[in-house]
């Protein structure tokens, strides 16, 4: 293998030419992507999978230098353990390949297809995007998962890491792209920006000639960059203000079991509910056993004045608390008078991601899903299965919050595009 | 009928104000829009034809005004013509109101749905995107068109048509929007920009809270103003460079017809043929015929330097030749070695909006098509078939030569986008 993370450090016009070179030989490779057999591409998965169990002591290595480096950066324990790779870890990245090498190519699916009354037959047929640029935190397997994700859709990918785990990714990504050529897959397919010199972001969102979607993953500062600055679209999501709207004929039992799930089955993700709106109807019947639970999980309740005239424990919200993601045990629950209240409440403040309604009344069901305007609408069912491997999509790359190109989980399917292909025999237009 | 064309003079905040509420009417009837029945956008779309021809009178009496400050303008004898009405005119847009209301309705469609192994339902169904603003030249009947199939698919509009078509413009819209809150649909999903101020676009494309898909129709500049400026995503094509390849194995006859088709039918137009290139072993049986059926249509030829050899009343073309979208009667021609080499000129030089091949081999016709990275790639067809209406959409917006959300026509579906609807009877995530 060849030496890992040998980080450039090139500046100005030199390092605006490693960026532009970068791009031009991910979009070169991604010429070759496009006609590559699904065959190849998973030959090469599995055949990465071995590879990195394989190379395991350099991959542990790599992993022990950005380990060390790791209090330097004033990286949290619990980033730190993130950061961290074991054997037990490089196997489960290995079986993460093998899982997206068994999913269905996207590439070349007729998604529809007709003869017009001239005899042409138009078919609309699934292509690749082209090159990523994908922009993610420091966690190691986010690396493998990408590579794998856009080479297997077809699409050549410009990795930009954290730095905090450049040699591990340096690592990885020489083991997958090294072994790239042998099933015809360019080695310039999977490429790491190789400086942590953050104008190279600003280089690669100014190349949307090389360049088709960016892909921030990450914190808000680095997202609202990534939009502000990118000349290519962005696949994105800002927040997760998910709420969980408990209809006058909710049943209590599940009312209670969702929202506590909502909240508390993992509380740090872009899924789990934020807020919680009561139909004033039943209030005497669903508040109480609901935020009971919802304390006993050591979640802080802020309430409206209702909320907290039924609940004394609970403290006043405040208006910025409606439109907040809190990311922790924390809640803000509101009474409403009305279905058309919380869809209004809904649309006002939160953040288009995911909200759910648990209700008895089909009619209840059918308005809130008509009229709350998410990515996802759950009825009688948990704001945490908004989630590509929880729909069956396989391997996913992000939730789009967006409603351009692709909303919702994105996996293989939602980096390809479409191009119609028209077969006639010598129809001209009169 | 109000009074038409009340163009509003206002300027500095005033105008932002004027723009923003206008941007947030346009929000508040697009959430009335989301769950309007297929019934009631059809109804008023039929009685809006009928209006169309009832009040044919104070149409035309607006056109006339339009028409007597068209010389102020500038405005060519060609432009002239299609801003001028009459009532054989009006009727054609009446009878492409009744043909849209005549097209499926796209809102609500289930993409796909599919059972999870712990029972959740989950569908993927079309809605609509929101609020477009549509920025376009200056004929009346894009108004109509445009005013139609917006609110067909379940969107408000904001429309700012050409300063040189305003009074009939505005009689249009008054038309139309007069009638819509008899059929549930409220005033405001159509609304016209009241002034000829250009920074109103300026303010209008950074209302992102309140515009879901700005959509620009005009010149190089306009286009290019509005990718720059809006907050939103565009939906655009810049330029038609279109490719006819005469492969080795191509029919003499159908090469001719289709070149002088695809290049003569209509010069004008983003679908034409603007550059020819044909295989060097067939040059002796393809050049001669082709190039002398284009040079009887008035085509002048453009050639490399092994066409001006072959055909010396060819002009040799210069590199920026390659990369030209003539609109007019000239054609640039290549001799290429080999389909790779046809492959890789169209996709360096051409504008991946629509190209053709004409060829007698699968094989060939095969990886041309999955070569060329253009919205749409024909085989053995016209260029000039890449069109909403002969697509079989129904009634278009415009064609894209992104990647992203819409390629190609876009029609009805392309004006939606959608969302997952999860049905549970109580899951919760483990």
């Amino acid at each position: 293998m060849k030496s890992l993370a040998t980080s450039i450090d090139v500046q100005g016009e030199d390092l605006q030419e490693y960026c532009r070179k970068t791009a031009e030989q991910a979009r070169l490779a991604s010429r070759k992507l496009v006609s590559l057999s699904a065959a190849a591409k998973d030959a090469w998965l599995r055949a990465a999978a071995e590879a990195l169990e394989e190379n395991v002591d350099p991959i542990l290595a790599a992993n022990t230098l950005d380990l060390e480096a790791a209090p330097s950066y004033g990286l949290t324990e619990a980033a730190i353990d993130r950061l961290k790779l074991d054997a037990k870890r490089v196997a489960v990245m290995a079986d993460a390949l093998r899982e997206i090498a068994a999913l269905r190519d996207p590439v070349g699916e007729v998604i529809e297809g007709f003869r017009r009354p001239n005899g042409l037959e138009i078919q609309k047929v699934r292509v690749p995007l082209g090159t990523v640029f994908f922009i993610y935190e420091s966690r190691p397997n986010v690396t493998v998962d990408a590579a794998a994700i856009c080479v297997k859709s077809g699409n050549a990918v410009i990795l930009r890491g954290g730095k905090e785990a450049r040699h591990s990714s340096s690592a990885l990504v020489d083991v997958m792209a090294g072994i790239a050529p042998q099933f015809g897959i360019p080695r310039e397919a999977i490429q790491l920006v190789q400086t942590a010199d953050r104008e190279a972001v600003g280089h690669f969102l100014s190349l949307d000639d090389y360049i088709d979607v960016a892909i921030p993953r990450g914190g808000r500062s680095l997202i609202e960059r990534v939009v502000r600055e990118a000349r290519m679209p962005v696949i994105k999501h800002f927040d997760g203000n998910c709420h969980v709207y408990l209809d006058e004929s909710a049943e209590v039992d599940m009312a209670v079991a969702i929202t506590v799930n909502a909240k508390c089955q993992r509380m740090g993700v872009c899924n789990a509910c934020e807020s919680l709106l009561v139909h004033s109807a039943s209030v005497q019947r669903l508040l109480h056993p609901v935020l009971n639970a919802l304390a006993d999980q050591g979640v802080e309740i802020r309430g409206d004045e209702r909320v907290c005239r039924q609940f004394p424990s609970a403290v006043p919200a405040t208006e910025a608390d409606w439109a907040t993601e809190y990311l922790g045990p924390i809640v803000s629950v509101k009474i409403v008078d009305s279905l058309d209240e919380a869809i209004e409440h809904i649309n006002r403040y939160g953040s288009h991601h995911t909200d759910a309604i648990v209700t008895s009344s089909l009619q209840a069901a059918r308005r809130f899903c008509a009229g709350v305007d998410s990515s996802a609408v759950m009825v009688n069912a948990s704001t945490r299965f908004n989630d590509g491997g929880e729909f069956g999509l396989g391997a996913e790359i992000g939730i789009s919050t967006d409603k351009f190109h692709a909303r919702g989980p994105c996996g293989l399917r939602e980096l390809t595009t479409y191009k119609y292909l028209v077969l006639g025999e010598g129809q001209i237009r009169t």
